[in-house]
């Protein structure tokens, strides 16, 4: 009588293809230097899910963000879930949420992040980072090129779209050699409710050269034109008032002193709006970190943020220390 | 230091009874002609639970339902929980969140229904279509008669009730032959918080009839007496405000050409008010479909609701499809 | 292009380590005779989750709450999420959300009480029980020593913590026979907002005997200081208005007849102002109940709430019958 139909019988388990499980926690601890009231024990991201493939050509994707840090409210709620067609390599399908094709830094994988945050840019001019559509996308790991196109809704999860026009997301990646990848993305929406007139455009650039033990990583991201300022930012992020013109950039160097250990270093910059100078919304970041592995399982994180205030100097910097676990 | 106790073993899930993690979800893109603004990619469903046996008779289920546009919130919920006792196939017993007993249409699995939306009328008076409460039931596929009755809340998920009174739910269906069943539903509550004297009463009647390659299904409900505005329909359906007397029915035909293509045809009406005339509140609507089957777990449908106007003419139809995949 | 890097492969389940799904449903009927109209099923509890070792020292912990009636909305929550580090039997650690080290009766997992409700001191004292932060514990079956130490948010659930200063939590154990093990509780914490100086201190006391079929267990808990009156209550409980002092306690015996039937008696009192005398606050409860176990899955509990009013009668008393099935 549940909505599934028939009960349960003892044997499903047998039959049915094989659920994976799958999901990793992020308990954090984040010591700020500006406002000692802010110190705190949390969850980064604490996620759990089921992903399969049925027979050769499907597979599903379902995912549950349970961090009370994330979405709107502090309630579990559906993430990433899309059905992918995979038959044709430079041709498959996915419709569902999923994170817009835009950006390396937002196609890093949340657990695979070489420091605790992801850059402010990516996190402040792609938004929503997450959304429902319909993408196209071919190439894997093995292949020089990879490409990802999307039609989306435009304003994020857990609502309908309120506007008729559609956005298009799109990123290309090319790896020149083994050790170097550079790549574009490109987007064309219509941030505004109700509204099929203003349009927003963005560009992006990312370079990625991987040379022995030292992974350097580069973007830089312009955006143009409407944006809306209800719209929340990427993964939690508090979104700021943006000008008509906005850009960011950032480089990223890590080194892998061994399986264990690995230092990074990131610079990085915002500007939320270039039209106007010395309005102290310009933002730059310096990060120091470390990560340490204790196996391909269990990760430990320390950063250390350093903002750089160019008008007025206040003390804002913060320790971030998390422990991550994959399951 | 869990709410479980001990920690986890290595070898628990070897001694453990399996589990059976099972869900489905459904992304869809809905095309108004109406509101053109309301042209969307969403999820219709998006389910993930866990089912078992617990030694013999024993069962359980759960399931969250996680797509945004079902609760009340964006957020997953619980869905489907009960505890089944099934040890007397004529007396079975199962207590927690389920389905009222009451419709063929409400009781079809969520993943098979044979057109995207249920009927109006199910939406509309099998309200809450899930409730809390204790069902005794009897019967299975494979006998001709089958049965059940559920005393519950009257109020739906997520809350407790609000009077003393409970309600009753009742369906029993007949396999005439292996071709035709018929069926019945009652249901008798209290549906107005604080309030042990108005009542409701619901009368249901049924058809299928199996036809080789053909299957028609029609059935008609007719419901009278107190009902409670703030109640939310069925499914994530907008509830329309009701008179007294009210009715609606349905008939629906599918054909299955071969193993991969059925389409469809549903004519229903519904009426909200059996007093009132030409007040505009009257529905009709036709949807004519296709269902598409990948395979036994991959599903596409495609179906245009026409609906119909009897007072004003306006152009109100709708466009839906959806794929489905189920784990 | 989910959040985890590459598409799902069929072969992953075989390589991955072992998951373990577990959880437990607690549907309820709760018949109040102080007001009839708060008479309905509902669910004390309906929790699932994932846990496994991930190598031999560490392991997880992930637990939704799904039952409507235990968090701030009737959404399905993150409860306990843990990442632990088990290597040294005398300084384990886990990070992440759990139940405050304090009193046996907040230790007991949630499936193992032996009425449904907990006390109302553990409730009412022990608040927020279940908390953000990190724990050093040492111990297990079977030491006669055990103990927990946790520095934590003092905050509760889904909420980052609003003050610098951090509470201090513990709780050791001392078999003195195979059947008489005593215990003792200790917490300092800020409980104010934005208050780094308004202390609380709580202490409290308990034993356990365990004579063949007869189990008598017993606590003392005693609690001075401030406190946040927004605050919530343990496992949803509703909080009662505190005086400066306020203590409470509780005596519960319970006798397995056989593997099936065990009897249990419980009496306690809760006062929530020691300073204050005969202004109706204070709270004395027996409890008359019965668990049946069908088997080690299954166990149906009847309790009776007996609450003694000792400045004015009224018929405030409960009659709760639940069925709990875990897997």
């Amino acid at each position: 009588q549940g909505c599934e139909g028939d009960l349960p019988v003892g044997n499903d388990s047998l039959k049915a293809p094989a659920v994976t499980i799958f999901g990793y926690i992020q308990p954090e601890y984040d010591y700020n230097f500006t406002d000692a009231g802010d110190n705190t024990f949390k969850f980064k991201r604490a996620r759990i899910g089921a992903r399969g493939l049925v027979y050769k050509d499907f597979s599903y994707y379902f995912m549950l963000e349970a961090s009370p840090f994330v979405g709107s409210t502090g309630d579990a709620y559906l993430m990433d879930a899309f059905v992918s067609y995979t038959k044709y390599n430079w041709a498959k399908v996915s419709v569902g949420t999923f994170k817009q094709p835009f950006s390396l830094d937002v196609a890093t994988p949340c657990h695979s992040l070489t420091t605790i945050d992801r850059s402010i840019v990516a996190d402040q001019l792609v938004a929503p980072q997450r959304d429902f559509g319909l993408m196209i996308l071919g190439g894997n790991n093995y292949t020089k090129f990879n490409y990802w196109v999307a039609v989306m809704n435009g304003r994020g999860l857990q609502v309908k779209d309120d506007n008729t026009k559609k956005d298009v997301i799109a990123r290309a990646t090319y790896k020149l050699t083994n050790y170097l990848t550079v790549g574009g993305s490109f987007r064309y929406g219509y941030p505004i409710p109700n509204n099929e007139e203003d349009t927003r455009t963005t560009y992006g650039a990312e370079i990625l050269m991987q040379l022995d033990k030292l992974a350097i990583q580069a973007e830089y991201i312009y955006d143009e034109g409407a944006y809306f300022s209800g719209a929340s930012g990427g993964c939690g992020a508090t979104p700021v008032a943006l000008g008509e013109r906005r850009d960011g950039a950032y480089i990223m160097a890590s080194y892998s002193v061994d399986e264990k250990i690995q230092p990074v270093f990131k610079y990085e910059f915002f500007d939320p709006n270039l039209d106007l100078k010395d309005d102290g919304s310009y933002m730059e970041r310096m990060t120091i970190g470390a990560n340490y592995f204790f196996n391909d399982k269990v990760r430990f994180q320390l950063n250390y943020q350093a903002n750089i205030d160019t008008v007025i100097n206040v003390d804002n910097d913060a320790l971030l220390a998390q422990i991550q676990i994959k399951f």
